[in-house]
């Protein structure tokens, strides 16, 4: 069967660019025992892959160059070879960026029957996926928010900054959320109910602050880093928690990134700052899953998603994460 | 009774310089019901003491300009006026730049009859007072250092470093000490009998740390901060522990300062770093204790101390903690 797929080129130095993917016509495989084929319908685009673009260590193993870049996504079973799935079923994993992808049917999660009704499948690549289990745990397990307490949020109208927001607010939390454009601030304001929300490029991020956490920083979400980090750290409280979820800001830098050093506020404060990747909570999942659909369906934790039209998009839809084109998850749908 | 005082007579900009002390001659006031007139024994000098000088927030409240300055001390109870202490004995507690001061008994440690025999009383200002609580509960509470693991410890020579760097042996960990000198390396290796130690003002750190660690870095303890955190960061691995108590090198610097984001190290290595004070242990301390000195009377914890001689003398021993110059804990003998 006719196949597409997009390899990585070559690595990116600064701001990834469409020459650095490889769009190359191949013929799909057929399944081996235990294996389906899959057509892919929606492929997740995150930031984190820029790591893996690159030479060094990062959270996973780096992509090689020529190979096949892999990453969440929701596919229809087209041919079966293991009992687990029938062709029709819909299910996730993590899978190239291809139309079709051949895959071990221990690696799938099966959507069809396990999601809640009238939800669309791509909220198990958002909100019922990766982005919410990791607002979910970071913000709870981390952050350990506490009623009354002010929790800050960076890149908040992303795939994971509006669920912490929306989860910290279930807490009883004062929440502001920080994000770049003046629409992405409205709709924290205005869809989100957050208490408040800074507009980093149009806003004085310090001062703004100040005036929206009169009472000091008692959790941090981080997803962005960098200056906005900065104008943060002055105000966190005795006892802040920082949970170190991205640094989006600092991805397509090729040296480590020089600003203000965070240990002398996390010493004065007796603070903790933590990092985490999702798949350390991979034993609790299922818990996460759970608590998030029970929110979505109580109409308490909306979702957003921005979703770009067709295969051949998704190295723009990638590329445009860094550039905040993106309100709420960033989805390609294929077909 | 003639009495004698050190006063913060200014606030330091950058080093503290000798004309920032006040020496001030009065007349030792009288014991209140309850209270203790106490004659200073030893005066400790700490660098935390360099953050209370400072105007803006530290760890605990900053001094008043021409107020004395209060550290911790051992004294001889010359009269009581409470049934707590009598004349002769000898205690720890806070205690103002005097040769004389008068304080409430509540606020006492009575040291008589309570120190393992045969050890100087200033060990109660050190490796069994708060700075061997500081190694104690940072590394065993915070850094968790489990068997065959590498603990890297910065300021590694001083009073808190000597007590981290031991511990960590005694639970079986590879020790790699940084200080500043060619004794002090020295007395890591031939002395405390570290894996590995590193001069920092003369070997190229980043180099140097590569091979002692070769396994990279599962806990750091960092007294110190600033470029030599810069060459530690990249060696941590995953799950690695922080432990930020001290960040001396900062101490004098008037404005934030600028250098190597830890936070992208902290995120691809879910690694944790955590700010602590010894008050936040408070509720511990006899446990400690009674760990430090089991450990010191088996012969299996050493400790070193650099005296200075003289009440009069006490603002150039603080001074010279910024300047390196002693090895272990400073003490000042005042009579």
């Amino acid at each position: 069967m006719h196949n597409k797929e997009i390899r990585l080129a070559s690595r990116p130095s600064g701001m990834p660019a469409l020459d650095n993917f490889q769009f190359v016509e191949t013929e799909a495989p057929s399944p081996n025992d235990g294996d389906v084929l899959l057509r892919t319908v929606y492929i997740s685009v995150d930031p984190y892959l820029r790591g893996r673009m690159r030479e060094g260590r990062s959270y996973v193993a780096p992509f090689v160059v020529g190979d096949v870049i892999t990453s969440g996504a929701v596919a229809e079973v087209v041919e079966s070879q293991s009992p687990a799935f029938h062709a029709g079923d819909v299910v996730s994993g993590m899978l190239g960026w291809r139309l079709y992808n051949v895959a071990n049917a221990a690696e799938l999660l099966k959507l069809t029957g396990n999601m809640p009704p009238g939800v669309s499948l791509s909220t198990a690549l958002g909100v019922l996926g990766m982005p919410g289990l990791t607002a979910y745990f970071g913000l709870l397990d981390i952050g350990k928010p506490k009623e009354g307490e002010t929790v800050v949020v960076s890149g908040a109208a992303g795939a994971v900054g509006m669920t912490v927001c929306q989860i910290a607010k279930l807490k009883g939390c004062r929440v502001v959320g920080i994000a770049g454009g003046a629409d992405k601030k409205q709709y924290l304001v205005d869809q989100l109910s957050v208490h408040d929300a800074i507009d980093y490029k149009a806003d004085n991020i310090h001062e703004t602050l100040k005036t929206s956490c009169p009472k000091g920083i008692d959790v941090y979400f981080d997803n962005v880093g960098g200056e906005v980090s900065d104008a943060v750290l002055p105000l966190i409280k005795h006892g802040a928690r920082i949970i170190i979820c991205g640094q989006i800001s600092l991805y397509n830098l090729d040296k480590p990134d020089v600003g203000t050093r965070p240990q002398p506020y996390v010493l004065i404060n007796s603070a903790l700052m933590q990092g985490f990747i999702i798949t350390d909570y991979s034993a609790r999942f299922s818990e996460g899953i759970r608590q998030l659909a029970q929110w979505m369906m109580a109409g308490r934790l909306k979702h957003v998603e921005t979703v770009v039209e067709g295969f051949e998009n998704t190295p723009e839809a990638f590329i445009g994460l860094f550039k905040g084109e993106n309100l709420g998850k960033q989805i390609v749908r294929v077909s």
